[in-house]
């Protein structure tokens, strides 16, 4: 595996409902690229691994235990171990970074976006 | 402390000569938004965090080991602890995400750049 890699080389997964991620899978971290459509739901949710992140683009609106705030580009979140939590987009979805420790090893259970057939190529970023 | 801040609100430290960092700081994880001036030069080093992160937009010649590559925009690197690395940046400079893991503690020692009387706005998000 190389250490030095391009997004759009990287193997997209579908996460959840309307969210696409790829990710850069260290030992004991994962830098998700993740791409939510527009309108889409991530139900509340819990993990031991720990979650910071930011927008890169578009908007969302993200819950943590009681704190709840509308973030567009630039704006983070930091999630303690086992805090619940959920997001929403607006009608312009969003391209988001999550970063988890220890590594998201439970994702490997999640499909595959398009094939090697027919790559999709990621929304952000714009220019290639 | 928040857990959800923008990063204009975040107090930027210097990390190398040119090189200035905010970061979001969970427990495990720092999550590092990194604006590196052009032509800035951070000399090889390694450190036990493992580090792992993406060009947001201009560009770095980035070297891991002896895996040497230019990246731009969604561009990703990998580095597992104590692995020596070192990046350049051209004559745009560039925007970073680095993530470390764990946390940088270190750099509690850096200085701020500018003041609360006179903030210094961040070079990424364009648009406020």
């Amino acid at each position: 595996m190389t250490n030095l890699a391009d997004l759009a080389d990287l193997i997209p997964i579908q996460v959840w409902d309307g969210v696409v991620a790829r990710r850069v899978q260290g030992e004991r971290l994962t830098v998700a690229v993740v791409e939510l459509a527009p309108n889409a739901i991530v139900p509340e949710h819990r993990h031991a691994n720990e979650q910071c992140g930011l927008v890169i683009e578009g908007g969302v609106t993200f819950r943590i235990g009681d704190e709840t705030r509308k973030l567009g580009p630039g704006g983070t979140w930091r999630i303690i171990g086992d805090t619940p939590h959920s997001v929403v987009t607006g009608p312009a979805g969003a391209v988001v970074i999550d970063v988890f420790t220890p590594a998201r090893d439970d994702w490997e259970d999640r499909p595959i976006v398009g094939s090697t057939a027919s790559p999709v190529e990621p929304l952000w970023p714009h220019q290639r």
